[in-house]
């Protein structure tokens, strides 16, 4: 039987999680994360700590899409050693939201991760988009380029 | 003698980069890079790879204050194991520019890092502030609130 690497099991926490978010599957996306876990969110607020926060901000989203949300990860890299690891990815998002508006966004997303009792577990996530100095504006559509 | 702790020593790296923009040693804050470090930046571009990259965003940065910047790290976490850890912190960040604009700005802040022949080089950072999703304005204002 071959050895799965860290790698290998972060590559599958965020297949796991591309599923979930096409499933709607929110007990899935919360149980990945730490009690512990420190968040940065792309949209407000600027600081979360807890699981509870992270499942308030999974769960609006979530309720927030009337198609969707699509979620695509581009661009994955992931590493870790011992208990620890991280990945480092840039998302897609998009759908029609229950008022109407239209979503096209790409986000940068951070996830470091510890393996407790054998499953990897979320202990700090950041999620961005960059701003342009001159204006103020949040950048949603920098889309990956080769 | 007592034996240093990975957390310590990420927190001596924190320590280490405020001193070096406090004396605008950009040697220093450049050589604690990974050469393949992933990069996710405040301000555009929204990804870069590799230290000349991250040379010249921390040289213009640098350069573009005719006073400061001052920068103070707030709400330091650090974790890691083996050869890899982590910190995430809040920024913040002021002084004049030359073009006369005032900078006052808090900043979230990722560094994953690897220990490399006993020091610690970052291989991804993630930097952001929030956007407001009515205005699509980006939220620089956000100090830590306990």
């Amino acid at each position: 039987m071959a050895l799965t690497s860290i790698e290998d099991e972060l590559r599958r926490l965020i297949a796991d999680r591309v599923r979930a978010v096409a499933e709607q599957d929110s007990r899935t996306l919360v149980d990945a994360h730490h009690p512990e876990v420190v968040s940065y969110p792309v949209l407000p607020p600027v600081e979360t700590h807890g699981t509870e926060a992270v499942a308030d901000g999974l769960r609006t989203w979530l309720a927030s899409y009337a198609v969707g949300p699509e979620y695509e990860v581009h661009r994955l890299h992931v590493g870790g050693a011992d208990d620890i690891g991280y990945c480092a990815f840039r998302y897609h998002v998009s759908g029609r939201l229950h008022d109407g508006g239209e979503v096209d966004m790409w986000v940068r997303s951070t996830l470091v991760c510890r393996r407790v009792d054998g499953a990897w577990r979320v202990v700090h996530q950041h999620e961005s988009v960059p701003f342009d100095p001159a204006t103020g504006a949040a950048l949603v559509s920098e889309a990956p380029v080769d």
